[in-house]
């Protein structure tokens, strides 16, 4: 929840000034993909040159803000003030400092068991959390975690929504000393000393202690203290205390589900905090061997971050082609056809975010509910320049609806159809 | 509807960095316009030395834009995430392959008949749509077209509003081969393979064989099995249904009407599609030889399209002047006040965009409710450094409302007043 | 209200690319505040290096950003569409033409007394102000004013919201002639002969004579017949009138009071004019010798202007450290600690816009409620690597709690702290 030096993956919702960028991280052989985006580029018959020139440059801001990335030099895209995912860890029983963002954080509680508290005016609130749970910390809420288990990580996959237009962030640690660096140190020390009628010395005593982190090593009787959940305690009760509890997403009825994989979602309607972002969650969890549909977010742009497995992603305008492991953070923009597959190993764990997620809409393009079934026989004959049987022989074979058994992956196959 | 080859005529909403930009196309005489703008900028005396500069930067930065407007090389301003307008035509007898866009598009038919189909995926609803039609075509929602006619060009007027808050938008093709190239040919063979549970042979034989574009010619029996209106025959009836029907404009009772025009306009008031989109229609009908009134709206962005006729247009800060045909576009900024006449010979037909038009208000600036009647006697006299009287007499004399007959026009005037 | 020559002190909410500025104008020296903004940079142990390298782009973004604004030769800052905020000043026994905005204005009665007039299409309403007030004058009506007092200025502070999402604006004066230039006078002679159905002498006549300017003399006749408050006489009655009203936001029970000063508040609950703007107005009297508690909005940015009495501001991250005087500007960004200080010799008065309003909550990090204090123990003394005990006897010790007894200011201190 601070400025950690954990394990952060970040990307950014990378759209050029001319087109649309689709991203990826960790791939390897960024020339090669670079030839080939273009290539697919030059295909495209029904672009005029200033598309095909358009398609070519989303290519290659694609590589640069990749490199961008790489570097860190250079956290925030230029042109979205935008959302941002973080990974957090936090090592067994440890504490995490006291702090607040100027963002709203969505949380999704991606391995290990803990206690986070939100420190309000008037009371405070306390939730345990587990692998499964989503959680939403408001902008300016001043929170704290601790890490109760005893060998595992706990780790949190964010999303920053920052509150300033303008798309930056940063967190404030009231708590601490010289390491966090308290704001009350930013303060000259005759304020202090008249804000908390008190001296110079007391205020040297408790701001300057402190040079462990943001994360430090707790006790085991202080883990006990504070784990006890005390979401029921505060003093006003009732009214907004359910709000700000966590949403157990891997406890609900998955939306897809077969023996190919299963998809969870949780939007506004199922849990009111995400109303004001206009944002969904959602895991998929997909078995080894097997994808999803390609399918595309009619309105929201996806951040998704894997989890655990590996496998790979295929994306349309550009094509992207990246592989996936655990810690890879790829965007979909809306619109966009995508897929995904797992490897033959292991199965693959998603999370994902929709960004603009109000009045989206799944389109698979594959499968049962194919939106591609519904166009009229005459329409098929047209748009396709043959038989509708021959269409229909191809949209209607597949009998899964959302996940299906994945493409054979003996050979890591990167050819590009050619048909 | 996709990225079609058509007479397409593209105008942006213009602002600069530093100023309001006003913008209109087909002006012949740019040098000329150019010094006029700025003249009119240093005649402003209420402006200091850096306001100044301010407009004559504006006068500068609409010909600069227009420059760019006109190479095509850049469609997109840096400056607004934009709304763009498109003219859209297919020739008689023709099929535009299904296609959907990361953008809404309100589109209003402005000549033709034809049939739009959209699918979900759950059903397909047409509509049978003609000359008046205004439609909503939703983002991600894949969507074809067919014109029934024998002899016209079935014409649409397209507003673009991209889901992405960079302004940036593109067509997507599903159905299709080489050209338009599928978005299906994007994904390597074996991920179609999967999805498809079939051959790369039969995969080969859908995928590859159009190559006629996204406009393609149908045949007599094509045409009918597609024009007749499905819209109720979708399987999960009820709900949603009406809201995709497309709002006949111009049956609806004119909101100002005389000898001199008549003003349509439909907003999220009478057509719930809108809503979201924060945008009105409107249509004004400027009979031959005459004008509407001088006016601004409140709060909306203009976008204008002509259709028929000829005439010209005059904006206020900066002074833009502007002749009119078909196929011009032109923006008005809010609250500027502007006024368009039609020529002697024919009507001006012109279909119009506002954008941000929750709230919004016209005030006329003459006729009968003229805004400037209701200052009070004190105030005219102390605003205008005459009498009252004198300010009555002029304000008060135009009888009319919205339309008024229009300058006599036997030489094209374009001196400015003097006054 | 228009474009007026008075005292007018801008500033803009001002976030450079990369990081947020922290704003405030009038500070003396300013290469060593850059010196010790700095500093306080690379004393913050938890940044890493590119951290602390953006802190201190933030240090010198602030300077360029102030340089700029006092240039006066880039008003706008070009990284946020952003409100701007206007002293205006009208001499007594004055008449202010009347004019309207590309901008919704907020405006709170700093001194004085007038009449506020706005016109309709098919209306006027005229409402009374004096010092408190706070109303708003929607995009696009057209509004003149007078200053009634004899003897004072009437000092109107506003906060301009633009409407174009671009955030450049402008006034338009309708009634005038060669100074302010009426909009009327860059339309050619023959379409307002026609508009208005008359002579060009007699448009002549009207609009050439006003060369005084946007404020102007009047006689007390005509103060006279302005100044009866005509907001009932309005002829369609009824719905709105309620709205446009001013509120009083000095007569309204101060949201926080005691010894050391006084804070009133209006939001959109108060006053519904205020919700589609998203703003809430405060107005913040600091007792001689007093302070405000450290504290931060949540969500919101403030923009503060001093209008009586001297003092200084602190805030962190980056440290911003600033004398305040009358007519002294300062922006705070959401979630960013600050404190203000009232001189020993007199009263502070400070009137805020609280930009991004809905759901902001004030955090006090000293004081009674201070959030600090509802951390559990072992969370204290985990954080502050110290006894909870110590800490709480700091955090405890303030008994008051918004306002509080300033440090003392025999000299002016401006030692950081080096707690």
């Amino acid at each position: 929840m601070g400025l950690l030096k954990g394990k952060v993956s970040v990307i950014l919702l990378v759209f050029s000034l001319l087109v649309v960028l689709c991203a990826s991280l960790s791939v390897s052989k960024e020339d090669q993909q670079l030839r080939l985006c273009k290539e697919h580029c030059r295909q495209q018959r029904q672009l005029d040159s200033r598309q095909r020139h358009q398609c070519e440059t989303a290519c290659e801001e694609y590589i640069r803000e990749k490199e961008r990335r790489e570097q860190r030099d250079e956290p925030q895209s230029r042109h979205d003030p935008g959302k941002e995912v973080m990974i957090f860890e936090a090592n067994p029983q440890t504490f995490v400092v006291p702090n607040h963002w100027d963002a709203d954080v969505v949380l999704f509680v991606a391995q290990g068991e803990g206690t986070v508290s939100l420190v309000y005016t008037d009371r405070r609130e306390s939730f345990n959390i587990e692998r499964g749970h989503v959680m939403v910390i408001p902008a300016g809420v001043t929170a704290y975690l601790i890490n109760k288990g005893n060998n595992d990580k706990l780790i949190l996959v964010k999303l920053i929504n920052p509150v300033s237009n303008i798309g930056k962030f940063e967190s404030f640690f009231g708590p601490g000393g010289d390491n966090p660096e308290s704001y009350f140190n930013a303060f000259s020390s005759d304020i202090l000393e008249a804000a908390f009628k008190t001296s110079e010395d007391s205020l040297k005593r408790i701001f300057s202690q402190q040079r462990e982190g943001a994360i430090i090593r707790a006790s085991e009787e202080q883990i006990k203290a504070l784990t006890h959940e005390k979401g029921s305690h505060w003093p006003f009760g009732g009214k907004g205390s359910r709000d700000s509890a966590p949403f157990h997403l891997l406890r609900q009825n998955p939306r897809e589900s077969n023996d190919f994989g299963s998809l969870f979602e949780v939007d506004s309607n199922d849990y009111r905090q995400l109303r004001d972002l206009n944002v969904a969650v959602s895991f998929a969890n997909i078995t080894q061997g097997s994808m999803h549909t390609p399918y595309y977010n009619s309105r929201a742009t996806k951040i998704a971050v894997v989890l655990n497995g590996k496998g790979y992603f295929e994306m349309a305008c550009p094509h992207i082609n990246s592989e996936l492991r655990e810690g890879t953070v790829f965007v979909v923009p809306p619109s966009h056809p995508f897929v995904t597959v797992a490897s033959e190993d292991e199965n693959l764990e998603v999370i994902c975010f929709e960004i603009n997620a109000e009045n989206n809409h799944k389109f698979p393009l594959a499968g049962q509910r194919n939106i591609l079934k519904n166009i009229e026989k005459e329409a098929k004959e047209l748009a396709f320049a043959t038989s509708a049987e021959e269409v229909d022989e191809v949209f209607r074979n597949q009998e899964e609806e959302f996940f299906f058994k994945g493409p054979r992956q003996q050979e890591h196959r990167r050819g590009y159809s050619i048909i």
